[in-house]
């Protein structure tokens, strides 16, 4: 009766912040929720499946996804691109589920140029003195270098602007029972159901 | 080091929706959440205590909270008042613990307009039909009386749409898992916590 459409969710963070082992535990825990499967360039190994692990897709194919738009977002890893299709996206929200989407900071912020009614969480470092004790810390390095890390990692924070949640992993546990907890919350956000509600209600009352 | 104030949830809907029993179940599995405690005219019963139970007020003193504004809300039953007092629920907040209020619809309508940065949460009917059921199958009402009971059902509904998120109570132990995700999610908002969190990182940086 409550059928939604699912929701993109989009995970992302400085590096090194742990956003692979958070998205590994969550769907160790929620095997509900689809992992986004992209698209390469890059040859198949073994073992991995067209549609599972990647859609393979030859340079000429993935240069028509960008120019068509049919891209999330794409980026260039020595000489094979990588990207997130759309239409798989919306396929498996339109089946109702929910889609989760691990990625980089830069990634991050063209998804939400394409998709901003995605709900984007940033990975906060487990603690800020971790942070500055990295980049301060390391004693071998010039004070030209040790600023450039400083100003890198202030421009890391304040991409946090353009998130809707920021989670602290501080514990893979409480960081992942957070994005879940993100998850259930985000389905019971009015302005998603109001309409449906009310339709189902009218249609009831006047049935 | 990510110390936060308090949020104050506000759990409403339509009467007989089991908004007592959420409220309830809730209080048994979370320990932190504070009650918000009422202030009323009406004299303590044996084994209650002022400040526990309520805060007891005499009619001169409630009324002149109600002058002073210093009340989210407030209503009259038989010949006595009650009410939620703000300074309570502020100094809760102050201390970093959510505030917690169960109220009807017209109260929490109260409350938020004198205290919007509360957190609303609409608890929905188990289902539709049964309400519809309800209103309709009532065999012995008149039709006038059938068609008032929808035309309420529908306002309502309607109230929905001043509410932040929606629950719905198809199962109480779904119902308050929801609620303590939406408590979580709350928590982690950007909104909420970006000021801190680069205030404590510029200090840190450039300690």
């Amino acid at each position: 009766m409550f059928e939604q459409k699912g929701i993109l969710f989009i995970l992302s963070g400085p590096s090194g912040v742990g956003k692979g082992t958070v998205r590994e535990r969550l769907f160790e825990q929620d095997t509900e929720l689809k992992y986004s499967v992209s698209a390469t360039t890059r040859e198949a190994r073994p073992g991995e499946e067209h549609g599972v692990h990647y859609f393979y897709k030859s340079h000429e194919e993935f240069e028509s996804m960008i120019e068509q738009n049919e891209l999330l977002e794409h980026a260039q890893y020595v000489n094979n691109y990588y990207g997130t299709p759309r239409a798989y996206v919306e396929e498996q929200l339109n089946l109702g589920n929910d889609v989760f989407l691990e990625i980089e900071v830069q990634g991050a912020m063209q998804v939400k140029e394409n998709f901003p009614e995605g709900v984007f969480i940033f990975l906060f470092p487990p603690s800020l003195d971790e942070l500055k004790n990295r980049i301060v810390n390391r004693g071998t390095e010039s004070n030209d270098l040790v600023m450039n890390r400083l100003k890198e990692a202030k421009k890391e924070i304040n991409m946090m602007s353009e998130y809707d949640y920021v989670v602290v992993n501080d514990d893979v546990n409480r960081a992942v029972s957070k994005v879940q907890a993100i998850i259930t919350s985000e389905h019971c956000k009015r302005e998603r159901i109001e309409t449906e509600y009310k339709t189902i209600l009218e249609d009831d009352l006047n049935a």
